[in-house]
């Protein structure tokens, strides 16, 4: 068996997601199918974690085996893209690994931006690529509500319902906000997240830039770990896998 | 009369560029007609200059009359953008203005971005928004033949034989080139602009970059006035207005 690691870029508007499912266009079906036609072989693909429906990325990183060796990886990527063309799905690079590489097991860093864009017009430009919120944001308090993030916490609040990791126990290693004009972005990285974490998150920071929420009072649901303290998650079109480090 | 200047954001790819013409969908004919439907009169509606079918605008600007006066400007900005909600524009804000102000002529500056994408893979997130070039660029060339077209030249290789400019000398008071991994961006900033020219400039500064032309041939080409030796203008989708400077 052969082992490939595969970089893919895509805009997730018109997608169900990464996780294959019956009946929905998902990413992964998409791109394991290619992958199949190409090698003549029934390959399985093997994302370094989900993405929601309407998720976005930059780079995400997955995985399959193959008793073929692929001899020329540039003409398998440019045939890949070929049939990938009207699907908004970007083949970046492959590369050959050993068996013990893991896309998922092995990736000690995910890296997540969530853009904002905060103004009173609608957006252009930027539809479904970002969050659109009208009442005015306090990028400060947003950033110091963001550090609160930082380090090992049992992150139940931020936990969707349907998530299946076995603890809710996550370290964020790494949070950085920036400002742009209109434009607020906030960086993640973490070894791993929690299903829907990153967007609780956001969804709560956007309270506390709002005024709705104390520092106090967003460190207190933090702490809770009780869902139903959480905000409502911040849309899925804000959402961006950057980078997924080994 | 009132006079009131009208800041608007656009994604131009499923639009026949800014300016009216019979049977097409362009961006001046959307606004003006919502602009008169929420006045109850018909208005005329005067943008700082036409950008091409598939230009973006960040913050194009334009100005237009009426009898009445408006009196709640955000009410109104909001009635604009709940018209124009699927069109893809965004009207960023509006403000009142003294009669000699003219969106076209007092204009001092505009300013124009260019955005390539430099890789192998296709374009998903910047489909319609880049130029997506395969062929490995050098971008300090680019740079620095970017720097040769500073100052005041006559234009005319870059000059679309449509251009209907009393003359073809502008002379350029910025250009800024920055990359970002597999990004590279090119500012232009000049009092106006000649037309077709930064799309123009943009197609020999990327023959430059790939090395089908030295420093010196493209300086030779800038000198001769030629409109024949220039390379293939840049395509449309890749062209921002930024912002227009009074």
């Amino acid at each position: 068996m052969h082992r490939y690691q595969i970089l893919i870029e895509y805009e997730g508007t018109n997608f169900s997601g990464w996780q294959i499912q019956k009946k929905e266009k998902t990413i992964q079906k998409f791109l394991q199918l290619c992958i199949s036609k190409i090698l003549k072989e029934k390959v399985h693909l093997l994302g370094s974690g989900r993405t929601d429906a309407g998720v976005h990325a930059i780079e995400q990183s997955a995985h399959f085996d193959c008793k073929k060796k692929v001899i020329d990886l540039i003409k398998f990527v440019k045939s890949l893209n070929f049939f990938l063309n009207k699907k908004n799905i970007s083949v970046l690079k492959i590369r050959k690994k050993n068996l013990n590489f893991h896309s998922r097991y092995s990736a000690k860093y995910r890296i997540y931006e969530y853009i904002i864009i905060n103004r009173l017009a609608q957006l252009s430009l930027k539809k479904n690529r970002a969050w659109h919120i009208r009442k005015k944001l306090d990028f400060e308090m947003i950033t110091k509500g963001a550090k609160k993030l930082l380090g090992t916490h049992d992150f139940s609040t931020f936990r969707a319902s349907n998530c299946y990791s076995n603890t809710p126990v996550r370290t964020l290693k790494k949070i950085k906000t920036k400002k742009l004009n209109d434009k607020i972005i906030i960086q993640f990285k973490s070894k791993s997240f929690l299903r829907n974490q990153v967007r609780s998150m956001v969804g709560c920071l956007k309270y506390v830039g709002e005024k709705k929420w104390t520092l106090k009072k967003f460190e207190n649901v933090l702490k809770s770990k009780n869902r139903k303290l959480c905000a409502p998650p911040a849309p899925a079109c804000g959402l961006y896998l950057i980078k997924v480090i080994y």
